[in-house]
Formats: C-alpha cells, sequence, structure tokens
C-alpha cells in the first residue's frame, strides 16, 4: 500500500516532520511518501494562503495518481481543497483535521482544539461544523506562533501552556493539535498536559491505511465524480484537460 | 461609487451576460464593471474548477484594490474563494448565492435552488448552511444544462420546467436561479413559473452597494485583515508579497 | 419608488430619527415617508408591547396599499407583526433586526448585538434563529437605558461602552444597534467602537429599495397569501372585511 | 384551583367546545372557566388573525388577574400571544400546541400535527421550532377545511382520512390536533386512526393544573416580568397603564 | 389510577423520599407507589451504574404489568432504560429529566440543571439534546454531594449554594434538581433560591397522570411495540420469554 | 496488540462471522479474539434486548481488562452500553455505528444504513445524532430479516435489493451495514449495489487498532474515569466492588 502526505505548503522542513509522523505509525507493508507541492504559500495562516496552496496540491494529486499511490493525507489543518481532491483521486484523500477531530471524538466528552495564529480559528470552527464535530469541539485555542517558528526551542513551551489553559477552560477530556507542523510534539505535550493529545497526521494516515484496507473508496459517479474534461487559460492551463485523459 | 463584478470563469460571453444584469439595477451613481479573470477553468461545474477558479478571482481583487474599486461581487453560484476575497479587499465582496439566498428568504417561507449539473447541488447544500440559510431552502434542483450550453435556445424551456417541478415538489414561495449564465433568464422564467425568481448577480450588486452606501466595510483585524506578507512559490509566486505592499 | 418607514411605537420623536436615517441612504428617486402608528404604546420594551403594536402598524400597512406604496420597513427592532404584514402587502415588507443581522454577517465572522433592556434580548435571539442568524449573533448586551432616554446627551457614552464591552467579550467583527432610537448614533458609535456598528432602519430601507428594483414580491398564494375575509368584533371590527376588498 | 381557558377567536361555539374539552379532564377541585374575547377575529386561519386575536386574549389575561385566576389555557394551535400573556401573568399560561407537542413526544418517535388549512402549516412548524419539539414533528397536514366549518357533519371523517394519510406519510406514533375546535373529535379520530390523537386543549389544561399543583410560576424578573407602565395611545389606550396598577 | 414510581437504586432510603414527593402530587383518586429493585447500585453516578441500573427497573416494570399498573415513572435523573421500559409497558412511561425539562421550559426562557456529581453532568446534556430541551437547558452545575449523603443536615445549603451560583451564571429564569433524592429539598430551595425550582418525581408523577386521564398510551406498533419473544442466556435468562407471554 | 471483538449477542455462530470479518483486516501483529457474553440475548432487535445486552458485555470487558486487553470492539450497531464500557476499559472502547458512519462520511456526501428490523431503525437515527452523523446520515432502512435468519441462503438478495432502493431514494453514495451479523454479505453487496458498503466490524476493529497505535486513551478523570466503587444487590451484585479492585 503506497500512500502519499501531501504537505500545502512549500517548506520542505515541514515535509520532513509530517512525513516522520506518518511514517511512526504505518503499518509494515505500508509505504508512505512526504511530498511538497511545486508552488504555493510558504505557509498557511489565511484563508488567501489556504486557497492558493490547493492548485499545488492538486497538482500532487494528479501526479499521484499516474504512478498508482492508494491514498491521500492533506497535512493542514484547514483541509485544503479536499472536496477538489476527493473528485480528483480514485482511492481515499484525508484531511488532517476531519481525522484528528474523529479520533479525539472517541476519548471523551469533547475536545479542544489549539492552533497557531488566532486569525486561523475561524476556519477550525467552520471544518468542525462541516464534520459533524461541532458537538465535540469545545473550543478553539491559538497560540499566536506562526507556522514557521513552531521549531524554535522555546515554541513547545508555549503551545503546552495554550493546551492546559484550554482543557481547563473547556473543560474538554482531549486536545486536537491545529497545526501538521506540531506532529512532532505529540509526544511532548501528551506528558506535559495530562490528556490525550491528538495530532491529525498520524490520525489522516492510518484512516487512509484502513479505508484502503476495508478496500472503501467513492463510488465514481455523483458528486465527487472525476471532475469533466474542460479548457483551463492562463497560469493554470496545464490544469484543464481539453479531453486529455489527465489533468497535471 | 465603483463595483466590480467577476466572473469566476474565464468566458467572456457570460461575462457579458453578468454585466448587463449588474447595471440593469445599479443606481445612476454606480459604475458596474464586469471583469473576466486571465486564468482558470472556462466554466465551474466541480470542486476541481471552483478551486481552480479562485486565484484567477483573486488576482482581479487584487488589481481592482489598485485603483480603488468599491466593492465586489463574485459571480458564481459556489461563491468560491469567498473568504480569501474578504481578507483582500478593503470593501465588501459577496457571493450571488448569499445575496440570491437572502433575498428570497424575505418572499416567504423558503425556495428551491434550480442549478445546472446534479453534481453542483452539494455546494449549494453547503452554502445554504453557511449562510444560516438552511431553514429557507427547501431543494436543490438540477436542469443537468452545462453552463457554457444556457444560452442555447432550448435551455430556457427545460429550465422553466425544472423550475415548475421545483416548486411543486418543494412547495417552495421562490426560485434562486442556481448559476450565473441564467442571469438573462430571470424574467423569463419570472412569468413562466408563477412565483418569484431571483438571480444572485442582481441581488449581490444591490447588496454590495447598499453596504457601501451605508460605509460598512470589515473592520480590518482578526480573522478578515490582509493576509500576512509571505513568499510564494513556482506558478503562483507573483501571489506573495515578500514584504511588497500589494499582491497581483 | 415609495417605501413607507413605520415607526410601531407611538411616539412621533422616534419616527423622526427612523425617517431621517432611512432618508439619508436612500437612492434619488426613492421616496421615504415615516409614519406614525394612530395606536399602541409610547415605546416597545417587552413582549407584551410589541403585541400590541401589531393593530397600529398593520393599520399603517393598509392605508399604505390603499395609496400604492411600493415597500415598508418595519422600524422597531422586535420586527413585530411581521408575517402579519407580509400576508397584508403587495410589496415587501422588512424588518430591521433581519436587515441589520444580514447586513452585518457580511462582515465577518460575527456581530454582536448591543441593545436597550435586557429584557428585550430573549427576543433578539429568538429572530436571531428565525433568520437563520444564530450562527452569526455571538452574544446580546443591553445598555439599560429605556427607548425614550436615548436621546438624553449621556446615552450615546454609556451605548459606545456597552458597545467596547461586546466586542471585547463575544470576540465579534461587527455591533448591531439593538432599537431602531439608536438610529442616529450610528456615525458616532463606529467612530468610537472601532468596528463597524450597523443601523437597521439603514439596512431595511436598502433592502426594501433592492427588491422593489429587482421586482420582487411575494407570489400572492400560500402562507402569505392576503387574509382571508372574516368578520371581526369589538374594538378592533375595523380589521375586518365581511368581503370588503380593503381592511383599515 | 380555578383556571381559564380563553378561546382566541371570538366565536362562542368555539368556547362551548373547548370548554367541555377542558372540563373532562380536570380534576374534581380545579374549576375550569371557558372565555371568549370581546374583540378580534371570529376565527384564526392567518398570522393577521393570530396578531389581531392577541389584544383580546391579553385583556380577558388581565381580567382574570383582577379576580385570582391560577393559571391559563390560550386554546389556538398558534399559541397566540403567549410571551405577552406569560409577561402578564403571574401563574403559569400554557398554550395547545406546546402542551399538544409534549404529551405527544412522551408516545414514540414522533407525530403528525393535521390542521385546518394548510396556510397555517407554516405557524406550526415555527412552533415545533420553538418548543425544540422539531425533532418529534414528522410533519403537519391540512384537512382545507376552515375553523368555523368543523362542527359540520362530513368534516369529521374528511380529518380522520388526512389523519391516516399523515399516519401513512410520516411514519408517525401519533397524532396531534392542530385546531382547538377539533376538540371535540379526539375519541372519535382515535377510534378510527389507529394512533393515539392528542388534544391541544385537555392537554394544556392537565399541563396548567399540574404546575400549579406543584407551585411553578415565574420568578417575577428579567424577560417575564410583568411589563413596565407606560402609556398607551389610541384604540389600545386602555391596554397602557401611566402608573396605575393593573391593564384592562 | 395506579401509578408504580420506580427508584432506579436498590437503596429504599431513596424510595421512601421519593414516593413521599409523588404522593405530595398525586390527585385523590391516584394510588401511588414506589419501588425499590431487587438487583442493581445502591446509587446510580456513573454510566456503569446505570446500564446496570435498567434490568432491575425494567423487572418492576414487568411486575406493574402483571398487577394492572397504568403508568410508570423513572425516578432517577439519567431516565435510565426509558426506551426499554416504554416497550414493555402498556402505559405511559415517563422519566423525571424529561418532565422536570418540560415543566421548566414554561417558566421562562431557560433553566440550569444543578445535579450531584460532575461527572453525570454529561448524560443531562444528552438528555437534554434528546428531548428538545438544548435551548431551554442553559447549564449543568454540579454540587459534588453523593446521591446517598444528600440527607446530611449540610448538604442543602451546599445545594442551595450551587443552585443561586447557577442562576448567576448562566442567567437562568427556574432551577431543575438533578437527582430523585433532592426531592424533598425543593420547597426548601425555592425559598433560599429565589427562582422556581422543579422536582422531576412530582414533575413525572403528574405527567403520567395527566397522560393516563386522556387516556394516551402508545399505539403498539413500531418501535415501541413490545419486544418480540426470545431467548436469554445466564444471569438474565428470566428477562427472556421463548413464547410465553410475560417477561419477570 | 490485542483486540476483543463482543458479540453482544449470546449466539456463538454470530460471534464466528464477527471474528472472522475482524480478523480479514487487523495487521499482522495485531491478536482478534471474538467473545460470546454469558449472560443476554440470542439476538437484539428492541430497546428491551439491547438494555439487557450490556450487563453482559461490561462482564467481558471487566475480564478483559484483567489480562491486559488493549481495545475493544462492540460489535452490534445500536453500540450498546458504549458509555459505559469507556468507562470500565483502560484503553479505547470503539462501536460499530460509530466506526462504520465515520468510515462512510468519507466516501461521498452521505450514506444510507440498511438494518435489520424496521423497528430499530429508530436507534439508527439516535446514534447518528449522538455521533455528529446525521448529517452524512441520508435514511435508515429495513430489509424485515431477523439478526439469526441472515445467513439463511435467500436473505442476501432481499439486502442487496434493499441496498439498492436505499441508494436509489436517498442519493447515497455509500451503504452502511446496519448489523453485525451482515459482515460477510459486504463483499457480495459490494459488487451488487454499485457503491462502496461499510461493515461496521471491519471499521471499527481499524479505529481500535489505530488509536492503540497512537497510544490514544482517555484521560482517566471525568465523566469517563472508572465508576466509583459500589455495593451491588441481588442478581447483579458482583458488577459492584465494595472496595475490591476489579469488577466482574
Amino acid at each position: 500500500m503506497r500512500i502519499r502526505v501531501i504537505n500545502p505548503n512549500t517548506t520542505a522542513a515541514v515535509t520532513a516532520v509530517i512525513e516522520q509522523a506518518a511514517r511512526a505509525v504505518a503499518a509494515p507493508g505500508t509505504v508512505v511518501e512526504g511530498v511538497t507541492p511545486a508552488m504555493g504559500p510558504a505557509s498557511i495562516e489565511s484563508h488567501y494562503d489556504e486557497a492558493l496552496a490547493v492548485p499545488g496540491l492538486l497538482a500532487e494529486i494528479a501526479r499521484g495518481e499516474q504512478v498508482g499511490v492508494d491514498g491521500y493525507v492533506l497535512a493542514c489543518f484547514g483541509d485544503p481543497g479536499l472536496d477538489a481532491a476527493r473528485e480528483s483521486a480514485r482511492g481515499p484523500v484525508i484531511g488532517i483535521a476531519e481525522a484528528a477531530m474523529y479520533a479525539a471524538s472517541h476519548l471523551g466528552r469533547g475536545f479542544s482544539v489549539v492552533t497557531t495564529l488566532a486569525r486561523t480559528g475561524g476556519r477550525a470552527h467552520d471544518l468542525a461544523e462541516r464534520y459533524g464535530m461541532q458537538r465535540f469541539c469545545l473550543g478553539v485555542h491559538a497560540c499566536e506562533i506562526p507556522v514557521l517558528e513552531l521549531e524554535n526551542p522555546e515554541a513547545r513551551t508555549v503551545i503546552a501552556e495554550a493546551c492546559r489553559e484550554a482543557v481547563h477552560a473547556d473543560g474538554s477530556d482531549a486536545i486536537v493539535l491545529g497545526c501538521a507542523g506540531m506532529a512532532d510534539l505529540c509526544e511532548y505535550l501528551t506528558a506535559e498536559v495530562g490528556v490525550p493529545v491528538v495530532d491529525g497526521v498520524s490520525a489522516a494516515t492510518l484512516t487512509v491505511q484502513s479505508l484502503v484496507t476495508m478496500g472503501l473508496r467513492k463510488s465514481g459517479r455523483g458528486e465527487f465524480a472525476a471532475p469533466l474534461p474542460k479548457r483551463y487559460a492562463g497560469l493554470l492551463s496545464e490544469f484543464g484537460t481539453d479531453g486529455k485523459e489527465q489533468r497535471p
């Protein structure tokens, strides 16, 4: 089984963190490949960044389809382009927000999300609603550390404190990490915070692996059928097909 | 007052229909300009098309900001990239789905959406939820005519029939047209169907005009503040800023 | 185009404030007339007051219909008698709460309502639910100033403080003024509070103007068809018809 | 214990039906008095009728308060003026829709409402939402018999058929009668339809009796405190107080 | 009329408190019998306790059916086994949580639940949702007194303080007592707290009495029909039927 | 890793089907053990059966805890006793309904549940709500085959037909099998129905395996902490602890 974990931003150091987290949980027979798109933002911290990360990740899906990848993880907590990616892939595509929230919902009555910048909190609420997880999502909290500064040595203590405050304020039973770049802090934070801490990269990797194991993939018709062939203009012309079989 | 009506697809003929509908309702002092993006799909009929229409329309927002546009209409019923566009613009940005649904909610207990292809119906339901309009949206119905065939002479009778069936099936008090390309059919359909028919292009243009008249625009801080300066890679590098004031 | 802005209470000084706010935003060709009912409470600060304001405003609708008014604004934040008014009028009838909430929903993730007496807050929550605006309405706050004391010089500073506290407590992106009598404070409060402040009188006037411009009115059948002719007894006998064409 | 069952319409024959239904279930020590307002519509079949029934029923509440009535039933399925009545009364005020829906919710997974004219169905849905009964209310069905023709001999068979169709269409476990004027048909319909049939007049009378038995009444402060003294103008001037203790 | 009030725990002293509360409100002709199951936990303070209280209370339902009991109260605030009990009984079965919440919903905009241990609060929220009472349930608060220590002299002052804090924190109009064992404190707490206090044992007893008075019972088919005859194994073999008419 | 798959009914043939389905998807290093409780119903087809299946499965949890089981699957689509089981176990406990619904939610816009007897459909709806899956659960359909007749040769064609009808009626993208006893039909039905078919036993086994792999288990405090020691009476006395460390 071959799973591609797509880092929707273009920073290779983040891809390395993500790939390591995914590999740590995959079963022996599962090949996990982290990929970094060739276009898009260095990090995703706004709706604007997220929207513009989507072409790059869709190009990675197209490349994966050409080589027979079995399933994909979208490793950004905004689950950017999830619907479009599902249309484009034959196998399952799972966002780390949906996987993390589902996993956390099994651990008690509710969880808190701890994310990077406060301005991304609205997106987390939107996703909780979309996935039916509003009833479990008791709060979204920001540590106000930008994505590309998560690896600074002092970041982890700030995040741990944000987690503790979230548990106290929300009465939550678990923490969901609101950024793929926090994946390598999961073990540290679990020890510090005293409630289970869920990393979406691990959760999504295992969800893809489970769906592939069960042979579950979309039916191929209806809303999530492959997009219709179509002419695309300008910079994005390579994303169109004009009748060709494969997009980029 | 200067309003830009952005056609998120790259087909100029559709832009012409949209621009005309917007101009027909704007007040005398309001300048309405229809624009067609330089990149993106010829029409939007999937999540994939919609996601890839966003860079082109964000580029139009950026160009509009440089010349002091007061507000924008996103003239595709999926309201693509609405959150990102709101971050990018100083004045109001309104999608035609939100404007049409709000207008229709004033006309009775509920409305039906009549759209092009059935595969786009899920998006209409998602938007109804996002805007709080689920309680008014009684059904989404497809006429299975592709966007670029809406101008065929026989299309209008098929759409009229779909509208009548929707009113009958849902017991609805109004029809919301589920595609900007149907804007020029609004008068015909109103006469044919016997309930009010709402065109989102007109509704969104008037919503933008009203907000500008009242001097209402986002506060400039928080979730919808301007995106942070950031390096962008590859094809989309022009969308980044690296500290420069303006994006594309 | 002729729009009647109905002040549901019987205090002419409040009507003057309302009429001025409506005229300030109407397009050149739109005639705006403020009217004060001949019966009902001096101000509306309870469910009891609101219920008893309805006969007077319905009489104003009936009088407007006789002279061909195109649309109506109900200028009390409880949107009293909205359903009955919609049955009675041929053109659109818009409450200031619905118009203000819709306008504010375009300005960010959510708004706070700042109203007069705390006892009216429940009604604001009920309306937010009815209009699908619960997801945007982050809180309702009272300044505990009675409606008829809003024009006192010291009132505006108290209200400004209530707005600032609401923004802080709710993390809201906009303020919705919870009383028509606050319409003349909108500019002052916008400057003081630092987020956009929405006056429902302006918003509802522009909503009516937009609907009339688009030619949108109820279909004339079903729930909002004209009420059936009927005998009325006692003080309210003039509201019945006994087969006569027009009610009061 | 003394309970007033208020018929919000002005037709004494309907009051007689209602009073009989209420007396049939009241405990031996409970005095039940049916009252007919002196003003308002002959029957309630629109939002307009309902709004204009409220002054008359509030006058009955005021009269009841003067003679020490312990609680009130509002015997119209629209539960008109319920909030205003609760402000005005010291003891409990219960609408027949809320009581019937609550009773029916104990009888299975869900109920269907069978009402008179289809145009009143929207109000039934609104009330189901207000009372939290949407999850139990599986459908609202009309028999298209006007309120004042319910006593015609052929009406009962039409209503029975509407009940059977509702049970079949909704898979419901009970019928809720959507009009106080149907109270005397409850026994007949139960026998005909094969599922329990709930009459709101009986249910509301017993709910008031139960609340009075438990000594439960509103706390007297906050949203449902007595309305503030206030000047009322015109026809309704008697409803104001200007500092006097009692309203009409 | 004969009503059985089942104490789902096996502590007879609690049954005595419950029986007294139920008798205090029942009508003269209503016979109220408190019963204590022969098996199960001494008190219910976890999901585990609640699940294991169900066989004992179902055995009591079966015994009641054999002697023609008209209706049942489940006197534990978790309403344990309510669906199974409704299948098993011919007459109405009412939980004290549903009855108390419904009663409190008539008293204002919302109520607070005050319960024993915080760990039971989740169940209260679940029930509020199930009964459609989420909109009225403004908060659940614990006094952290175990069920079997409620009769200690100092308990009542702790509970009164928890009630006052709940009213203050939630802005609620009433208190719902979250444990059957608090039934005898209702009068004391009403005097102390200043808002109405609802005891579910009284409320449920009167709800059963009302339903029996109206002749309302489940229809006997569908989801709540009597369970199918079935072989049961082991300790619980007596709960099966193997074709016999009556279960335990 | 050691996972126990508990068949909540007492029929060993069903346990065999379940165990085989679980083993078919488990990773090489995962030991899967199917167990049959010593007490309870032969099959679960009512709320009554479900309630009385819980003591037996809780006894299995207690036995599993004594031997260090890592996680549990509750292999009945009603997810009976899930909360109590989670309190009792140190590792994850997953119901097949929650796991199947979550898996199916990744495959498109929505799924249909196909279950055995129609009377169990209400429980499926309740669970969909509890897990936040209402937005994905488009319908629940019964094939009216009792659990213990699922292995009859003609059953599979009846179920296949029910699946096809469900897909057609609901427009669903996947089928969720509503009974653990259908686990061995999943492959056959997938081929017959043309949309993905989700077996909850497989899905729950993989969910437990994933959670254990990630080291995720409840925090040990709050609502899902181990039940307090307590005296239990009668038949169920062995379920109490009286201070002893382990329950049955």
